[in-house]
């Protein structure tokens, strides 16, 4: 037995008008696998706490977040393909606009142009034993990455997430040498940034074309990332992943799953669907277990778009789940879908409600006959607890071990 | 968004000719929080724990009761407002009738005539290097506090609970010297308190009265109290409490609570119900969170009196509930109802059982349309946990934390 597990990101949601926008779609597919399956809630992470992309998909991994979750810095690192190393400190980046020491845009605007050649400028520096490792990310974004001995994570941001303040000095948050030597070499780093960003030519072809010019870089979330043991390892299972945003990308390179590329999989509500579907019904042959991400549903959820959510709903029943219950083989694939936590329309935030699962295969059915919130609240399998989900697909597709004589 | 929490104590029931106290009650505002609101069961502690009030207490305010619960001797201290110093042993004392060695009156007869000056008389007493705080309590009731180095809390009590029997001399319960040397200051005290008190002017009087002599001083549950983390710093937000009794005032205390005192609020059935609920909608005006408890529902659950605990439910939802759906600001205010712990009629003591929770503000109602035991328990949060309650009551009032990135 095979397992594709399909995780609509944010997908869990409050009341509308009296409705959630799983309850105002029309989603044919979706419902059949509640109907022919079996049903419950999720707590991804536990009751009462509400998870980011990056803890929640771990401990539905099986991964406990609160032992092995080490920062966004390493996950986004790794899910723009940065290969990291034992003590690497990671950072997310953003290309920003600086003018007379304040920043004026904390995104330069959104134009790529010249970035890729900005970046190529600071990779690779050399601040006093340590190398940058520096890499343009999606959109503005970029991965800065410290290598050397005796770095700390330990370091608070520079990005003050304001626009109109100064870029912040990074400081030591615990009394380590190792984090004091750390926020300095940071700091250096922005300094010499800025100077090599403001004198390069792309930057003054940017000004000249009317644009903001990437003139400073604005550091986040620093980690460092310790490995944990591959999920093909913990699991005795071939595990593959399809996903288009780089954190949950960076979450499943972490467990070592293998990862599938798909053409317009950008992470946002105009994904390539169709195609992600297709990639992840072909993984099927030769893996056992296949994770399909799907960003859109948490885009619009921040964005407050209730329509667009439901819309969103309504196009990954279609061009996702019919096509994976037409062509999968189901006598031998269980199918699992869920959502990795709730972003209520009304809050525009992630949020701790439990979020609706329904599994199809060799299951007890139960009598609901809808994927929502409510209707899978009276189903079968009751509140679960996200680190209980890989366990039970495993033991569902008979890869689960006995626990005893 | 703010949270009003209501605990009626002890208010979940098992069957009596068939029904629940509150399934027998008349309650329309209890059964509009169900009907509008989400509804569940909640074990306070865990499945299977039949919890005190304090740790019951402890645990719903998300403080684990395995690791923070000391005893019940400090926490009587700090609800009677006894200061309390790091290492203090704080002890629950009865004042008692002593003749000829043996307890005639566990509580002196209840008479409070005299006991205030009794009690000043062994306030400040030193043992070897420990001082003695004594302090007169509700009724018959008094708190002694040994201060100094060295004393631990694992000493057994000199109320023998019984009467007809000898004053029981503490003995240490571990092997340390603190235990041996408190066991041995608790029974210095038990003696000199007696022969203190026997020649008291106001026992003479009391004699003359007819009353009997409040001659002796039993005590028991032994405590140290630890500093936990303050309520207010763990979740970031402005607490209060409005409680009549003392043990639960000394919960409240001990997380770090405001404590609002209210006329007439004394714990029992017939305290001042209009005035507590007047004292809360009040606080809600400076506090994010708070904490109305009340008492009656459990007194007479100990007296097995059914008709007593349907009218002081009855009570509740006309004198509490009704003004505070009608007062309090809807919008943005949370309002939570539930119990501590089960205390059934029929055993006349606390049990196990899980209680009903209902639920109003910005949640997935359900279809349960009755706040009691087995309506709610088909109620879209199934069953939780009350370490968990806390967390959900700060995620749906926008005071949660997000975890990941």
């Amino acid at each position: 037995m095979k397992a594709l597990l399909i995780i609509c990101d944010g997908m869990g949601d409050r009341l509308t008008n009296g409705k959630t926008p799983l309850e105002a779609a029309k989603k044919p597919n979706f419902d059949r696998i509640a109907r022919d399956g079996v049903t419950g809630l999720v707590h991804t992470v536990a009751p009462g706490v509400a998870p980011g992309s990056d803890t929640s998909h771990l401990a539905l991994f099986g991964y406990d977040p609160c032992e092995c979750y080490k920062g966004r810095g390493p996950l986004e690192a790794l899910g723009e393909n940065v290969k990291l190393e034992k003590g690497d400190v990671a950072i997310r980046g953003n290309f920003a606009t600086v003018e007379g020491g304040v920043i004026k845009d904390r995104r330069a605007g959104r134009d790529e142009y010249g970035l890729d050649e900005l970046a190529k400028s600071l990779d690779g520096m050399l601040i006093d034993d340590v190398k940058v490792i520096f890499r343009k990310a999606t959109g503005h974004r970029a991965i800065v990455v410290f290598r050397g001995k005796g770095l700390s994570a330990k370091v608070s941001d520079t990005d003050p997430e304001e626009v109109g303040s100064h870029i912040k000095s990074s400081i030591a948050l615990d009394n380590s040498q190792e984090a004091k030597r750390t926020a300095m070499i940071v700091n250096k780093f922005t300094e010499k940034a800025c100077k090599i960003l403001d004198g390069h030519k792309a930057n003054k072809e940017r000004v000249k074309m009317g644009q903001l010019p990437a003139n400073a870089v604005l550091g986040r979330s620093a980690g460092i990332s310790e490995p944990v043991v591959p999920f093909g390892e913990k699991y005795g299972i071939r595990a593959a992943a399809v996903a288009g945003v780089t954190l949950v990308k960076g979450v499943c390179r972490s467990v070592g799953m293998d990862m599938i590329s798909v053409e317009g999989a950008n992470g946002h509500r105009d994904t390539n669907l169709k195609g992600k579907a297709d990639a992840a019904l072909k993984a099927l042959d030769d893996h056992d277990f296949v994770f399909l991400h799907i960003k859109g549903t948490d885009e619009v959820s921040h964005d407050g778009d209730f329509e667009g959510k439901k819309r969103m709903i309504e196009r990954i029943d279609k061009e996702v789940l019919e096509k994976i219950l037409k062509k999968a083989d189901l006598k031998n694939t269980t199918i699992i879908v869920t959502a990795d936590h709730s972003t209520p329309i009304g809050l525009k935030r992630h949020s701790a409600d439990p979020v609706p699962i329904a599994i199809l295969g060799d299951v007890l059915t139960d009598d609901v006959k809808k994927f929502d919130e409510r209707s899978c609240a009276k189903g079968y399998l009751g509140h679960i607890m996200g680190r209980d989900m890989m366990n039970m697909i495993l033991d569902l597709t008979n890869h689960s071990k006995l626990f005893g004589g």
